[in-house]
């Protein structure tokens, strides 16, 4: 418990008021700061329920989840930490309901929200659509709340979009900063982003997006590697470089897996599909030809067969720092001749990092706990150090 | 808060007894006084969650809903409502479940109850079927509670079934209230029920019903208009007169929708199914004519047609008291040139008045909430000032 | 109140360490002790709850649910018990989640379980996978634990598998315990556990199976009969046997439904699948021979149509104990002319012993929630005494 008072003092130090009743859609919208204390609130959180300390913060109130995609993780952890802050999830099923059936996104964003105090949603398989819908949801609840429909604005967190999946990478890098022992440790490692061969077609393309988007603001040197054709979205490869500058970072590419593997400190291989495949997946889906989708998934599943030497094997982690770099990946993962023949990752390395991977994921419902308390508590410091002295058991 | 603690206050004149441990299945069953109390308890509960005060009267317990028809709206409120007060929904899904594998409805009433608080149900498809599935509930669970199998008789609410949709007449009865400002304003007022066209077929008859056999006890003008074919349930116009006898108003019909709006402080322009045709398709399900269904479809829709004059246009809303009736819809509109070529009102006047409609819609989950409380609390009243002078937190 | 109290002063002479941490797969891992442990922790919780006095342990928390066949009666208990200790309930859907998808069982055991306090399983479609699943999953979790991925171990209930459906026979017993007045009076009854007709294949054998897994532990004469090749497993038959003489009372088998009922004090006529049959069909889907599937099928119910005289009349009801003995069942039964044309009831039957069919049903929930408090709190007998002494209201 040292340990989480100590935490809890250092926010103090922090500037996150930005993100009292701000919406969390792009890791690059939040200053480094408000990404610290995301970090923080996390650590803290688990903290005090390992003490079996309850940080419950609300009597009752809905948690509204959407979920256009399918999703085990994400799901898990958003009503994990739904549940520990005191919310209940409410999934807007749009097979069940009537958004289908002509209604405005404003409209359902109000009749949805009379009793929300977040908003969660995942909305990745078209490009230049899902970010897009959260936004049109928030300026909904935003003008809900100011013409008086609303009591109080419910906050919105991406759960995965075309462009970002803030809850994955940030998962992600509070699992470098406790595997590194500090952020301040992360300066001047290397990582390697890499595209890797899957069976499978058309996975989003943000997860690379977050990663290069996020890794690249806390001095880390962030190399990109995929096949010819499998750029990702240029803004976010301009995001990248950005960061990379203002933080002392770099962001390169490399040609190969082989070349970015080369002396990394981290490496996350895995598989996305075509940022221009994808572009054109989108007009064929509004155009309803579904015979071009069918033409242009087995272009593209040709394509990745053309790509299966892009796998992380036992030889290319022995180019890594030490032989020893971290591997990662948000899971679920195509494992060689496990969970298909040929992919993404050597049966041997995974198993290698299988509970380092397994404790990435855990990471998880505490960042999305982190960012609903961020955004509906107004001093989070002060009310995690009351939560702490009060000491209400979760289990009691 | 003064004005919460004057609400609380005024029960004590109304005589709202017999709805302790009672199911609310149709507006008309209710007294005068009962339908004030739960209009006030909305309006507490609403209060005392605006200001932060946890209404909550449940450590655990469990909301059944059913939904036999789709819903988002009725189906957040009653979530919303639920969580307010601490129960926690638990939907029952007829696919999901063996409801359909012969089991009897007893059966399942109490089998889903050993510790339910409330049932509510939609179930508003067929003529002569919804509210009588709802009785047949009602009974099961009273002897399932005389016979030492449930230790306590969970309470109903009707989300809509083919006779009325008490939740959404209450809450726009509370929405024109508040518009008013008190119920006594609302004498000699004039209503325009109406039909309007709408590409869809096959739209409920309980919002026009459980409209007409509301408003009339309020000492309101209400004129009922559609096209020939399209009448309403005659019983429900019976109870409507009655109504209108009993409480000094009138309820009347008007040829068109011009005679009807003439003058008129509230319009509420909606499409309905007509009510022979219901019936009739109610058999053909029955008999499992799907050919017959069909055919009927077609007929309805090719009917619905003729009367695509009946919209609520810039030119209807003028003739009305002022041109500023307040334009009224239980949502989602067919909004012409929106959310349809053609249907039930112009996307002008559905616009200027979008923030009412929303917030009459923000009146349901606090007018099921209020239907609740009364049903599971003994002295309402008390409790209320009770939770009021203790004032926990919702959101601590 | 004081029923309860004695109870709850009953269990410090029973030895019911071992359930703490652990999980409830099959009765018969269970001591003698920790059954009745069960049974009065079961009766505990109801004599609370009645008395409302809220039993909730948890002020957050998951209780996960997987569902690989339909159920109501076993969700809404599940449910229920989660809710009454404070637990939500998160259900995994296999057709939402990704679990079809390559993911092993280890990885999703662990990615469902970073907050989760229970699992309840139901598998028991295929004869060898369902409890053997449940023991993978129980393995996967106690790994995360210990390699530190889960801050605590889940513990899983068996909500029914291919060998028992222990939440079913426990309800069953306590409602045995509670009829005779005692466990003590059920030394030397005869209960009749027998095969019955009906319509429908394929019905599980874990009730049967956990019939006489159980039963036999109290001195009861436990008789099993059922139409040649409508065996159940071998193995719980030796279970059977080794109860019945560790624990003074007898399992025998009779040749037909008639001998069986002679003199039994308690009957338990109910239809299930020949354990053969259920193994070959296994196979079959394994192979993913659908026409195989089919033939099967209809052998089966043309099997089961040659045994329509195995059902529950009046007749054999009067060959019993005083022509009185009790009738059970785990519902929903095939009742003749109700549910079906010939079932495994007479209707007059089934009609005279609902009351005490529901009464039956209503145990399971209390049974449920006995298994987590059990597994979750380290001293249940201190605890529900202090739970009793705080006398915190369920509906304040």
């Amino acid at each position: 418990m040292n340990d989480t008072r100590a935490l809890i003092e250092t926010l103090s130090s922090l500037d996150y008021e930005g993100m009292y009743q701000n919406d969390f859609l792009l890791t690059w919208e939040k200053s480094q700061d408000e990404l610290m204390a995301t970090f923080r609130v996390a650590q803290i959180l688990r903290g005090l329920r390992e003490a079996n300390i309850s940080p419950r913060i609300f009597d009752s109130g809905l948690a509204i989840s959407l979920f256009r995609d399918q999703s085990t993780r994400t799901r898990f952890s958003f009503a994990s930490a739904a549940n520990l802050l005191g919310l209940t999830v409410q999934d807007l099923d749009e097979k069940k309901s009537q958004v289908a059936h002509g209604e405005t996104v404003r409209e359902t964003a109000n009749m949805i929200s009379f009793m929300a105090d977040v908003i969660g949603i995942r909305d990745d398989m078209f490009i230049g659509k899902g970010n897009t819908y959260m936004r049109e949801v928030a300026k909904s609840v935003q003008e809900g709340f100011e013409d008086g429909v609303l009591e109080q604005r419910p906050t919105l967190v991406n759960l995965q979009c075309d462009i970002d999946h803030p809850t994955q990478s940030m998962a992600d890098m509070l699992h470098l900063i406790e595997r590194f022992g500090g952020v301040e440790n992360l300066k001047g490692k290397k990582i390697a982003m890499t595209w890797a061969y899957s069976p499978s077609y058309g996975k989003p393309l943000s997860v690379p997006q977050g990663v290069i988007g996020l890794m690249t603001r806390f001095g880390m040197e962030v190399v990109l590697a995929h096949p010819e054709g499998y750029e990702v979205m240029p803004e976010v490869e301009a995001v990248a470089k950005r960061n990379a500058e203002a933080g002392g970072g770099s962001f390169t590419r490399a040609g190969g897996m082989a070349e970015a593997f080369e002396g990394a400190d981290i490496v996350y291989p895995k598989s996305w599909a075509p940022f221009a495949a994808m572009e054109k997946r989108t007009r064929l889906y509004e155009d309803g030809d579904w015979d071009g989708i069918d033409a242009l998934e087995k272009e593209l599943l040709a394509e990745n067969a053309r790509h299966k030497d892009w796998t992380c094997t036992e030889e290319l982690m022995a180019k890594t720092k030490d032989g020893a770099a971290l591997y990662m990946h948000c899971l679920p993962a195509d494992i060689t001749g496990v969970s298909c023949e040929e992919g993404e990752v050597a049966a041997s390395v995974f198993d290698r990092y299988r509970v380092a991977l397994y404790r990435e994921a855990s990471q998880k419902p505490y960042i999305i706990a982190a960012m609903m308390f961020l955004a509906r508590v107004r001093n989070a410091g002060e009310k995690l150090m009351e939560i702490l002295e009060r000491g209400e058991p979760r289990r009691r």
